[in-house]
């Protein structure tokens, strides 16, 4: 049993009360207290050696382990309020660099509105250990599911996908204005934020709504770092593949009635003229994730292999 | 610097906004959104070899990691209403574990009506972390903080304290039902959970409170597992000492105005007739904390040594 399975199966059924509208599974956990403003839950965590390597400038990590979080917000379309921080810390902690953790956790709280209420310390001997839980809201049935995709609708990234080790994962901004635009604006069926690679997210976005989805292999948006990690490195992933299947890219991915896919790129435009945004693709009935190129139509696979699906 | 003295630093001047009532430094946050309920946040973590073995039942584990949470709702005053669990796996993890680690903390969230809404894993390769976000509310105002005693005040304690290492750390039950009834009832002044040792904590009331205690030695509830650890061997803490200083006990201290402390211990016993419910000294306006017993009053140092004070 891997990670993922084990996650399915321990949440499948959960204790639940007459205050959850939606339980484990999305990006934020949404919860109803009454009031015009539901509430928004998440918490993750950030693990020396896995998220970020002892060399990483704490700054850097502190941005990441909140920026992470603040993205699942912007997910679901919500604002931040507070975070509480849980430091794991190994035995011989260098309290200079933990304050400088916090200085880049408290830098990206103050520009986001996000107030610190809560900071414990735990001991994790061998390792340095973040894990952040962050509470934000949402208008009343305005949070985006990943249950909401429907057939005909275009699918829109936003930003540049692949080759986020190269740096960006420690320094992205969380997409909070766009996604609570999007989720105002009321265009959007569905979102969620590009963490494991356009290819598996948007698969739980099809899994959830119960649909399938078609990709332009040439209108996927990829980063130059992406583009050029392959050059002069046979065994580096081809572009494309980076962009499908690199992790932490932090991006929005999402989907619009076909009639509303103008309005929503001239908004976008108008507001946020630095963050671009890309229709990629379109929502079909037939399931599963299929890439069109010059050589026809391909399935794809959770793991990145493309097999050729014939025309 | 200690753990201790880190997180005051960071906690200093962390980022804050218009919905924080109360931040850093209280059992919880308290938030306010609008409406009749304020919102409590807390955050708190169990690893394995600090809090837990490699051979403690694995549903006792997941118990002891919400009821840790649980306690510092109660201790506010506070229901419950949500969790979010983020499990620290190491590479070789057994997942029957895990799934009877959730078991445990199921089954406690389903008796206290505690949702759980999320729950995430990551890699911590070399030992099990259990971290637990918690949601609560309060109704307005009425959030029972460390800051409100007064002199001339009452102190009080639920239970007993001592030796919950030899077991009870691991099966206690948080005093939710009578840490709402103490802030509904308005009588406490100012509450918190007992997590590091009677005296200690206290000793947060009195600096939040600016006040002193003295305490009657011969009142402090004591356990049978304190009272018999001590027998038979000369290096363990005398019992009085370990009720003051043993850590875990998740008991409730609180103050309350003299005119109110027999209301309050009628009130509870009628409520709550198999807690035990204690007074045990009272608020002065001298600071720092100090016992009488048959030889005087003495001062209490955190650390556990008892020095004499003459009478």
């Amino acid at each position: 049993m891997n990670e993922f399975q084990l996650i399915a199966r321990l949440t499948r059924s959960v204790p639940s009360n007459s205050a959850v509208v939606v339980g484990p599974g999305d990006d934020c956990a949404v919860l109803d207290l009454g009031g015009d403003r539901q509430l928004l839950l998440k918490t993750d965590a950030v693990v020396e050696g896995v998220h970020f390597t002892a060399d990483t400038e704490p700054e850097r990590i502190g941005h990441k382990a909140l920026a992470r979080c603040l993205s699942d917000i912007a997910a679901m379309g919500g604002t931040p309020t507070a975070a509480l921080i849980t430091l794991g810390l190994p035995k011989d902690f260098d309290s200079a660099r933990v304050e400088k953790i916090y200085s880049g956790i408290n830098a990206l709280a103050t520009r986001t509105g996000t107030a610190i209420v809560g900071g414990e310390t735990t001991t994790n001997p061998d390792r340095l250990l973040i894990s952040i839980s962050i509470l934000g809201t949402v208008h009343r049935g305005k949070a985006l599911l990943r249950s909401g995709s429907k057939v005909g609708d275009a699918v829109f990234v936003s930003g540049e996908l692949g080759g986020s080790i190269h740096g960006r994962h420690l320094d992205f901004e969380p997409r909070l204005a766009e996604g609570a635009w999007l989720a105002e604006s009321g265009f959007a069926h569905a979102m969620m934020d590009v963490s494991d690679g356009l290819a598996g997210d948007l698969r739980h976005i099809l899994q959830a709504s119960g649909v399938g989805a078609e990709l332009l292999s040439r209108s996927i948006p990829i980063t130059r770092e992406a583009r050029s990690q392959s050059k002069g490195d046979s065994s580096a992933k081809p572009p494309l593949l980076a962009a499908l299947t690199d992790g932490e890219d932090f991006e929005l991915v999402f989907t619009v009635g076909s009639r509303d896919a103008v309005a929503v790129l001239d908004g976008w435009k108008a507001k946020f003229p630095e963050v671009k945004l890309t229709c990629i693709g379109r929502i079909t009935e037939q399931p599963g994730l299929r890439l069109r190129d010059e050589r026809g139509l391909r399935g794809f696979d959770v793991g990145g292999y493309v097999h050729f699906q014939g025309n």
